[in-house]
């Protein structure tokens, strides 16, 4: 299971920062254009952020993927989804059947769907599904033991999960990617998330707690009280993203830990979607901080801790349409708009090649 | 000059709101979607809006364009902007020549650009422009009148803009235009626009007034007495938009005004960009309160007094990045994502499509 070509420690000491250098030509370029003054704002501070990431002065985002990493939950037995565990496998096959949110975002932005089962509970093949380039298989547990009575996976399946989610995304970047989305599939893994967010972050377990698909007052006091016994018996060490992502996280976060370092490693931009995302992106980053700066914030979720996580990482989001789907869907969205900005970067004129006349004063 | 086959009464007598009938069939449709109860936040009310302004359960909004209607304002000589006057034909030149940020961000959407010379300055043969499909000529007259001495044009005037609007966009939707977008290009426009929001709105100059383009603290405070003034000495009525357009309005506005009208008239979505066309909106509203209903706000402008003006015309903005570029770029990029909300409509899967558990409890 672990035969993997690098290792963890490979992987985070070969991470560089995006090039200042390159940012700071782009935004000389930015300063000419035919309009007044940085006039596209954020598109403009996105644009010359590619630039850094892919060192170079023609940034181009055109070919998409997004990677659904999925897995399945122990701690559901706490009662803390409104859905039923059946349903992660049920949605795996709709992603692979075309019908789900985030296969039409991702036709809608010219996005491939990779679907990877982590670790769910159901058996890919008794639900009719074969691997092939859209499908991968890495199960490496059906589910994360219940973390409200012990560890949810052991170091090495932390760091198996983390690996293959690397060299899954190194693949896609291989193939001529540029420009990579995380998803999620897993009934249950607000749960997991929010226990990331509360040791990484140190908010309280209130504030980062919310109520994923849907539960009720009680199973929100359920997940509340599920998320405070995990960290408690497992005691998380906030420094040492292995040892949370073993204790409280979940196989497919892991996953989305290693897309996040291939981006960074192959100098390639990365969208983070909801929650469960960017409770990868805090393992990601307190494993190498560096990572970070790869990292595009493709919208602000309904859930209510994930502001505070956004803020931890420095990360304004792109878009704010009250989403709490996952599945990658928001930061699908969102591709449009990174991509709009490598355009605005590349495309508008300057005021000398416009003939246009410049500020009066 | 007025030979416009409808008149300003006839169109607002034929403009209905939406059809709550259809709006109440795609919520129940939304409500059978393999996601969490309406995840998709906004994406659902913008799809359900769809619905009704098309009366259709199956809204497409593959055919986009956006209309950039350029004027010149007498208003200028106050010293109000900070770029020179001549911008505003250089401008339209490089929109023909398909260098500016309009251009770049409608090729992004798959959205046409047509231009349409409303009252600049600058005559188009002067500067090489012919005009075609792209770029249209109803010159009203070269610059609107300084509204700080007297009415920025006649009543005549103001109508002959909202009437050819209404037919150029009516040209666009007999097309096959789907999803319209309106821009401007003017040198000093904010401050008409500004004069507008405070009279409609009731806000304070001072609330309403921002840099535009980037003047300096001495042009804002010209800016300010000027708008002030203008208000004070003509005295436009609240209640009468034609009134308003006409003694503190431009000729581009006007334009905005009539292909606001023309999608409510025809049962087309419109969706508005910045400052400028947010004042035009404000004007429609004030013509036909329906009329606004038909409206998507593209996004927050950085000018100031932006906010007010949604809030009035009771409008949440699709994004918040900071733009203030106007030409109709903020509206052009949210056109994706009102294209996304129609696909998400039309094309995730049902529980019972997908074969999905529905919720636990």
């Amino acid at each position: 299971m672990n035969n993997h070509t690098l290792n963890l420690e490979e992987i985070v000491e070969n991470i560089q920062p995006p090039d200042q250098k390159i940012m700071k030509q782009a935004r000389e370029h930015t300063s000419r254009l035919a309009i007044p003054p940085r006039a596209l704002g954020m598109l403009h501070e996105m644009g010359e952020r590619l630039c850094g990431i892919t060192r170079s002065l023609n940034p181009v985002m055109d070919a998409k993927a997004v990677v659904v990493m999925a897995g399945d939950h122990g701690i559901v037995e706490e009662g803390v989804s409104a859905f039923p565990q059946e349903v992660t496998g049920e949605m795996v096959k709709n992603f692979l059947a075309g019908g789900a949110g985030i296969n039409c975002l991702c036709r809608h932005v010219g996005a491939r769907v990779i679907v990877v089962d982590m670790g769910m509970k159901a058996d890919p093949q008794s639900l009719g599904l074969l691997t092939n380039d859209t499908f991968y298989a890495h199960k490496i547990a059906p589910g994360t033991a219940n973390f409200a009575k012990g560890p949810a996976m052991n170091r090495e399946q932390a760091k198996d999960a983390i690996l293959y989610g690397f060299e899954r995304a190194s693949a896609l970047f291989q193939e001529g990617v540029c420009l990579l989305g995380t998803g999620d599939m897993g009934i249950g893994n607000t749960t997991p998330s929010a226990a990331i967010g509360v040791v990484i972050t140190n908010a309280s377990v209130d504030e980062m707690t919310g109520r994923g698909t849907g539960v009720n007052d009680a199973g929100l006091q359920r997940k509340k009280t599920a998320i405070q016994k995990g960290i408690d018996i497992n005691q998380p060490d906030p420094c040492d993203g292995l040892d949370i992502l073993s204790k409280v996280g979940g196989f497919e976060i892991g996953g989305i830990v290693g897309c996040i370092l291939a981006a960074a490693f192959h100098k390639k931009p990365v969208v983070i979607d909801g929650f469960i995302s960017t409770a990868g992106a805090l393992i990601a980053h307190a494993l190498c901080p560096a990572a970070s700066q790869y990292l595009f914030a493709g919208h602000c979720s309904e859930e209510p801790g994930h502001k505070t996580m956004l803020k931890y990482l420095g990360l304004e989001p792109i878009l704010n349409l009250g989403l709490r789907l996952g599945e990658g869907t928001g930061g699908a969205l969102a591709m449009n708009i990174i991509d709009a900005s490598a355009k605005v970067f590349r495309e508008i004129l300057t005021f000398d090649q416009a003939g246009v006349s410049g500020k009066a004063s």
